[in-house]
Order: structure tokens, then sequence, then C-alpha cells
């Protein structure tokens, strides 16, 4: 199958910072074959895409999520952390069942797509739901088994994990590969990260983290360790292995050479992070010492949408108001962050996150015909400070088109709609 | 003209804060004549607006803006704030003429509607052409001509603001109202707004003002005047008229009091102030104090969209994080600051911002049949922190459709794209 994307904007996100006025872009199979200015190679092509005043751009990828969480949307707002977790959350997630896991990602892909995420890290339960979720609906995800290290289930999420893993890294095309996905330091007491350590040498896999999201979190880590969270991970020798932190709200100086020396990865969520009232990470600080930093939406329970280009755009208004400096998180660099530096933080930068010969076919098309981005003077400040979902007019995955004018391909969006919206309250309204 | 809404979910924002999950609404002429939970009335009706998954309420109320600033979208971003100034959006406003005023007008309003605004409270100049777009499009507005004290035009801004008011206040069936514009205490000196108080007193209409956006603009008066921005309004007697106060980042606790005593109404920018790093206004404080706090968008070039759902949404999320307490700004009170609060501080409070018999007609419909928006335990918390500007569906403004199913029916939106993106790119790249 070849693709043919003509007469369209292009902003590659390549080493040379490329944008296209005007291009091409031939996909052959999951990759892409050849992208360039000016006029379209001649050739037959089974599919050709008409640019006129569209943009073509790498996929969003959403590098810390909980996908079935959709189900919990609206379900409990505006409550203090604790009792929000204790009252709210934790008593429902108890009930969540197979169903609930595969029906609340079909959801979460759904709205995911349809705001341009082509790729998503998740950190979950029921794993093998999700992963048939992924791989039904073409999406690329990085997904993790969550561990909590206190507990009956302990021993059994390892074990999980590590079928999980022989049976879906690298499953469904390549789309799916796996991480390990110990909760987080206040959860995973030192000898049970331990043996997260031991799995991931034996299955060469990397660590998807929660590290430092409260200041709650900083303090207990430190009183119990007399370490952050960063030095006690480290001492423990987790950043030894491939790590995604997600949050990293709370940091020292230290914290963040120990990361960069480690070369951690960095989910940050910001809107979540508002919402919880859990802090701002110390993003300028952390790309000023070397650290690759990702975008990533958090559960839909605590966002309240998995919508990547608003995700974007809050992290780069958050943190020039947050040090008072307008030129902070320039417009490119916001979109960097949500495209290449999440394929970085995942492993997956040799395969993704960039529009360039070779690399996959993980695009999204941007209608640019509409009042909220005219005129068009900036095409990446147009895409980062007013483009909003509905703009993404067609998604491709893996060379295969998720989306076309809005609609979804791959399943039936309606019945997902249906699905979620009766068994999500039935589980909450019990009805 | 009757139109019947039925079957449909209704957020009134009423007194009773009265959310209705299944009822209907009669609009007769320009009127809200009858709203209701169960079965429609009987009798005939000119129109009927079939609800299902969708939901009525009052529209949004943007209550600073510039709208013509559209032209200036992605012009000019990402800079320290006086280099923005003087080397970006001086300079070209100094190009703009009548017509770009009046496309970028229109194109504001195309924005406006598409995103569920109904209403927007503007400050700029050649007013003429932001009535006359007003007056076509169907929108409802408070306009003000901005002043500056100094220099050669503002003799002439008080005479012409004085002329728009005779031409304009109460026209367009009573949708477009006037203030008068003196644009901040650091532009306009106490002796020229001795003479924009008179001009209040004469015509008898409200004075919207820039106050207190920056901490330079704080410290600055302070040296000059010995008094806060705030305070040194209020000692010229300003306050003893009806102001709207843009901005009010920086506030002292007295500043805070005189405001409430004066029932000087905000409008909270804060995606503005996050993108210029002006600074976080101290919004929970001031409702605290009992001030009535409304939401605006400000200017295209500093946010960069018009978009009231995403400032509502940054609003509610942004408070939370500065005041470290997820309880603060809970998701109703964000709904109020951008709806029934917009109408008092524009002195409209009789007329529109909540749906009861006898308002204006200014409802705007969302269909909530998406996917980001389910599952549907919380009509409240979804529209605020799920929603999209896509969501919105119908727009009605003084019971009027202007738009139905997305499409503008007042005008011609693709007339506008062409010929704001046309006369923007002439304006700004010459050719």
């Amino acid at each position: 199958m070849e693709i043919l994307l003509k007469d369209i904007s292009i902003i590659t996100m390549n080493e040379a910072d490329e944008i296209i006025e005007k291009g091409y872009l031939v996909i052959s199979g999951d990759k892409i074959k050849e992208i360039g200015e000016g006029d379209a190679p001649g050739g037959s092509f089974d599919k050709i895409i008409e640019g006129g005043n569209k943009l073509a751009m790498p996929g969003f990828i959403n590098t810390h999520t909980h996908a079935a969480m959709t189900l919990l949307r609206g379900y409990a707002d505006d409550l203090p952390l604790m009792e929000w977790l204790q009252t709210k959350i934790w008593p429902l997630e108890e009930k969540l069942t197979e169903e609930h896991i595969y029906w609340g990602t079909m959801l979460a892909i759904a709205e995911m797509i349809k705001s341009g995420t082509t790729t998503f890290a998740d950190m979950y339960f029921c794993m093998d739901e999700v992963a048939k979720a992924v791989e039904k609906t073409g999406m690329r995800a990085v997904l993790s088994r969550g561990m909590v290290g206190i507990g009956l289930q302990s021993e059994l999420a390892l074990k999980q994990s590590e079928e999980l893993i022989k049976t879906w890294h690298n499953g469904a095309d390549g789309r799916i590969t796996f991480m390990l996905g110990p909760h987080a330091p206040y959860t995973c007491p030192p000898n049970y990260l331990k043996k997260v350590i031991a799995l991931a040498e034996k299955t060469g896999v990397g660590i998807h983290i929660h590290v430092a999201e409260t200041k709650t979190e900083f303090e207990d880590i430190k009183k119990q360790y007399g370490k952050t969270p960063v030095e006690h991970l480290e001492s423990l020798g987790l950043f030894n292995y491939k790590v995604l932190a997600a949050h990293c709200v709370h940091l020292t100086e230290n914290d963040m050479e120990i990361m960069n020396k480690h070369n951690v990865g960095v989910a940050h969520n910001p809107e979540s992070n508002m919402k919880l009232a859990s802090g701002i990470a110390p993003v300028p600080q952390m790309l000023k010492k070397g650290i690759t930093v990702a975008l990533g939406t958090d559960g839909a329970s605590s966002n309240n949408n998995l919508d990547m280009l608003q995700e974007m755009r809050t992290c780069a208004l958050l943190h020039k108001v947050n040090t008072m400096d307008p030129t902070v998180l320039p417009a490119y660099e916001a979109l960097k962050i949500a495209t290449a530096n999440g394929a970085k933080v995942l492993g997956l930068e040799k395969k993704i996150g960039k529009l360039e010969t070779g690399k996959k076919a993980d695009i999204i098309i941007l209608d640019l015909d509409a009042p909220h981005i005219m005129p068009r003077y900036d095409l990446v400040a147009n895409v980062v400070y007013a483009a909003q979902a509905g703009d993404v007019n067609t998604v491709i995955i893996d060379g295969k088109i998720v989306m076309e004018n809005r609609e979804i391909k791959t399943f039936d969006e309606k019945e997902v709609l249906d699905k979620a919206a009766r068994i999500g309250w039935q589980l909450v309204k019990g009805y």
C-alpha cells in the first residue's frame, strides 16, 4: 500500500527543524518512503490525500496515562487528594473488571485518535485487555502492568508482568511494546523494587514509574530513607535501566543532575498536577540540565480529557507564568516535548516522533481552514497556541489510516460510546 | 418566532443552581418564555430543536478582548513583553485601517460563535467598524473605544467615544451597549481620567479599563503617585462609576477591599497573563472578598485564541495549583465566572447570563455524543474539564439562531476566512 500526501504543509520535527510550507510525503507500507518540498513525485498510489490548507505533522505521544480511567471521568472532582483517592477512586477501581478495562481503553483510544495522539504509554491493570484494544484499533502503545509492592497482589503483579511481556512485547505488528510498571517509591518498598530491577535485567524492557508527584511523597520518602525520591531510586540502582519517570514535580538541583546523568526520561503532566494541586514541575530547569522531558495527560479522572493539544498549550503557558518569563518554552519547544521527546523517553526514537524517510508513518493531518487558526503567519504558533482537537482531520498510524475526515476507520466509534456509557453508568450509579 | 428546545439537558445557572437532566425551553421572540423539567408543552412552534444527548446552557460571556487582534494571531509570540509591544504589536497596530478592524472583528466573531461565546466586551479603535460587524453577525457586545490620555489622539478619543455612544449605545436591537475605554492608569494621567469621569457622568455609561496587569505597572504607579493602581483610581473618583477592570493581577488586600466596596467588576484573563508572564491574579481571594470575577480571553495576539471553554478550564486548573488546594474554584464556580458573572460585570445581569423566564435567549447547545465527554456522570464537570469548542453545535443570540449544526447562519464564514487571511497577510508580510 502506497499513500501520497500532496500539496501539504509539513512540520517534520527532524534534526534540522525543517518546516515545509508546501510539499509532499509518500508512505509505503508502515514507513515514510519520501518527504520533500514542492511537487509530488510521479507514479501510481493506492491513495492520494490532497493537502490544500492542511498540515501534516508527527502524531502526539502521550507518555503517561491510565487509559481505562476514562470510565471514571467526571465521577469525582474538586476534592482534596487523599479524600479523592481513598473515598472515590480506589473503591471504584476495586470494582473494575476486564470488561471495564477493555471498553474504558477503547473509549480512551477513540478520544486519543480524535485528538491526534498516535502513541500512548499506559500504566494500569488487566493489561491483556488493554493490549487487545490497542491491537484492534491500530494504535501504538507502550504498556505497563501497574505493580504495587505491598499487599497480596505484589508477587502476582511481577509474574503477570513477565507473562505479558512474553505475550505482547513487540506484538500487534510491533505496535505494542512493554515496560515494567512499579507504581511509585511510596508504594513499592526497596526489596520489591529490587525484584523489579531483576525482572528488568531478565526481560530487557524499561521501567515506567511515578516519581515525586506530591510534596507529601517527597517528604515521606525523605523521612523514611533520608533521601529524596530520586536519590532513593538511584541508590537502589533503578536508574541503571531505561526509566520513564512520570510527574517529577518535586525535585532538587541534585535530583535533576542524577536524572540527567542516568538519562531518565520525564513524562510531564501539567494539567493533572494543576487539577490535583500537586505543584508545577520544574520543566525549564530540567530542559536546561539536558533532561528529556515529554508530555502526558495522566488519567481522565484527574484531567479530565486526554487531549494532547490542550496539554501542550497548557505546558507552554504554565511555565512562562511560573518563571515570569514569556520567552520560556517557546512554541516549537512545546511541540517537541509533545512529539519527538515522547518517542525518546519511550525508547522509540528510531521509529517515531519525527517525519523523515525510514520512520514509521505515524502522521496526523490538521485542517487549518477555521477561524480560530487564521491567519497563518506561523504554523507552529498556530498549532501550539490556537489549534484544537477538532482540527485533527486524519490520523495515520503504522502506515494505516485509522481516522479520515474525523471518521474512525478501524472500529465502530458509536459502539464504543454506547458500551462505555452503559457500563460506566452501571459501575458508578449501580443501575 | 417561537422555538422549542425539547428532551434536552439544561444547566440554568439560575439562583437555585438548577440543573435539569431532561427538560424543555421555549423561546418567544428574543426572550426565554418558559423553561422546565420533563415533557415539552403542547402548541405549535416555528422550529423545534431535539435534545437527545445535547445540553443547553447560557452562552459564554467574554468580558475582555480586542477582537480585531485576531489579525495579529501568530504574528509575534514568545518575546519579552516590552519587545513584543514596541517592536511588533504597536508598529503593526499603527498600520491598521478600518478595513482591517472590520474583517478582523468578523474573524473574531466567527471564532467566538463557533466556540460558544454570545457576548463580548471589546476595547479597540475604529469602533464604528466593530459595531457594524456586531450588528451584521447577530452577536451581543459591549464596546469601548480605547483611549490613551497622552499624545495627539487623546482629545479626539473622548469626542469619538461620545459620538459612538450617541450612535450605537443600545443599538442593533439593543445588542450593542457602550462603555468608555480609558486604556490604563499608566497611559491615562489623572487629568485625563477626570475628563473620562466627566464623560461617564454625562453619558451614563460604565468604564472599561486595564488595571494592575503587570508588576512594572504596579511599581511605576506606586512610585509616581504613592498609591497602588487601585488606590490611585479610587482617589480620582473613578470607582464611583460602574467599572470593569481587566486583569487585576497585582493587588494588595486593601486594593481588594476597595474594589469590593465599590462593586468593581473584574475581567480575569488567565491565559494572556500566563503567556505574557504577567502573573496570576488572586482570583480565589477576590471571590472570598465578595468581588465579582468574570472571564476574558484578551486579544488573540496574546492567547492565541478566543476560546472561552479553554479559558474557563485553565482558570479552574490554574488557581488550584497556585493555591495548592484542589478544592479551589470547583467546576460550577468556574462556569459561573464564564457566564452569570460576565453578565454582572457588564451591567447586563437583568438580560443575560442565566437561562430563566424573561431573560434574553442567549443560549448555546453542546453535543455530548463524543468520546472525550463520556460517560456523563456530572454535566458540569464534563463541560468545564472535558468539553471543547467543537462540541458547540448550535448558538442562539437574542432569540435568533446564529449557528446551527456548526454552520453559521448570519454571515458567510468562508468569505470572512478568505478576506481575513488575505488582508492579514498583506498587513504582516506586505504582499
